[in-house]
């Protein structure tokens, strides 16, 4: 077990974020297709946001001492599912948002038509790009695997049907069963899929794999809970959204359905769990626990 | 080689559509997600159509000797592409259709976030079911290029590509060049990789395999000028839209661009070049013969 060198956790961020995006955007701008088409892909996969899941992937596979160039494929395949799932809900039958990250929303800029055909083909550039990795050291079979985990947090028993779940439940009061089913498929399972995603990259153990997942469920709650914490003790120039906006818009929420001390304890009990399963991986695990912190401590 | 028995070409279709329309509404009542996505899913699934993509892959690898069961799966997948794309086109920011066979288009009954949601989970569905095959004839290798060329067949450089030439080509004055790149990306690719993956699960040689694809690049071209015929000549009871329907929403068509005879001429040409390389393909191709001059005969 290599000691990964104890590198600033927001200087790792943004050298692997540099690199990372490189890759990414290479795989659009080098389709064979009408330029339209590109271009409503690379804005809103340019668009950024925190590359959270990619930058897991990537710690992930560093964690058992592999170089972070392996997960480049299947971390760019993962952000597209994630860019396409925002396009489709930013459109004016789901969320009908105007703005994402301080720009237009795609369907702003390119026509709901359109935008509605970039996530498709966001969607299923993921698999091509998976299913094209020429780097030897990933097997047919880890590439299978990789697709049918990826294909599996994403649709109808993954993301999709959290986002099914969550418009079901606009307006409605809900149990804190329904808000955990919706959080943990809605954005739990593409956070879990990161971590796993690094470990069959990395050929983990059995255990370590478990123990990853674990971690990773764990952490994809706690931070579900910090954005709702944020809602109502963040600041408004960082968070991006007015303070309070969940409950102007009834949204369930862990401090509405647990008080906001309540939704605290919630949030460190998921941590601590991330933290112990974490520990129980024989991967050198420094790095995942920073970005754990980060996660937790972040004020947007 | 074997002889396939000379069952007649409309039992043959009516027999594979039924064993086959079991297997590819499993893979949805199977999910485990919300009912109201699995019912959406469902509903725009069995509406069924020709199979027409499914029956093609399914006569190329019994044309190679094998049952047709090894086909199902990724039948299952392309049926599965196929409908996603008809539930996205017809939504009021495409093709605005309300109706589709007769029965209501899907946002017109689950309403548009649902019909978009159902589109996104059939799209992703259809890699995971390729990824999951447990048929030991079929190899990890087989899975990955399967699913690579799915993947290029219905994204940017295929499908997609070809329907967002289509929306911008609308109420222009296209070249033959312009429509057939629509017509071979928005439909033709599908259906070249009916017939590819066909080749690729019967282990089909590299000339058989570049035989085929010619023979089906033809076969997709033939079936869309027949297309374009039939909304001249065709009978409105039969064709189930209105005669004419194409001049007065002023597409671009083949009768327009060549006149009906000229149009007639290019079908006849691609029809005798798909016979010329089925020709030259070493498998059993009496089948897939009988299905070219029945897609090329259809009246509707």
């Amino acid at each position: 077990m290599n000691k990964l060198p104890d590198v600033d956790v927001l200087s790792y961020i943004s050298e692997t974020r540099k690199n990372f995006e490189k890759e990414l955007e290479n795989y659009v701008n080098d389709l064979k297709c009408p330029s339209l088409i590109k271009d409503a892909m690379l804005y809103s996969l340019k668009a950024g946001g925190k590359r959270l899941r990619p930058i897991l992937m990537i710690a992930t596979v560093e964690a058992f001492g592999i170089a972070s160039k392996r997960a480049f494929a299947v971390a760019s395949a993962l952000e597209m599912i994630h860019t396409y799932s925002l396009i489709h809900d930013d459109l004016p039958a789901m969320d009908d948002d105007d703005m994402r990250r301080g720009n237009p929303t795609n369907h702003k800029v390119f026509g709901e038509a359109n935008a509605i055909l970039a996530g498709d083909a966001l969607n299923t550039l993921s698999f091509e790009v998976i299913a094209s990795i020429t780097d030897p050291k990933v097997t047919a079979e880890m590439k299978v695997e990789l697709i049918k985990e990826l294909a599996r947090a994403a649709g109808a028993e993954g993301m999709v049907g959290g986002q099914v779940a969550d418009l079901q439940g606009e307006g409605k009061q809900l149990s804190l069963e329904d808000l955990e089913y919706i959080h943990t498929h809605k954005t739990g399972k593409l956070l879990v899929y990161a971590v796993m995603a690094g470990a069959i990259l990395a050929n983990a153990s059995p255990e370590d794999k478990e123990n990853l997942r674990k971690f990773a469920e764990h952490l994809g709650l706690a931070f579900q809970i910090q954005d709702d914490i944020l809602d109502i003790e963040g600041d408004e120039s960082k968070i991006g959204k007015p303070v309070g906006s969940d409950v102007q818009n009834e949204k369930s929420t862990y401090p509405k359905l647990l008080t906001l001390a309540g939704a605290k304890d919630k949030l460190q009990y998921h941590v601590s769990f991330a933290q112990q399963y974490l520990n129980k991986c024989s991967a050198d695990t420094t790095q995942l626990n920073n970005l754990t912190e980060y996660v937790m401590n972040r004020d947007h």
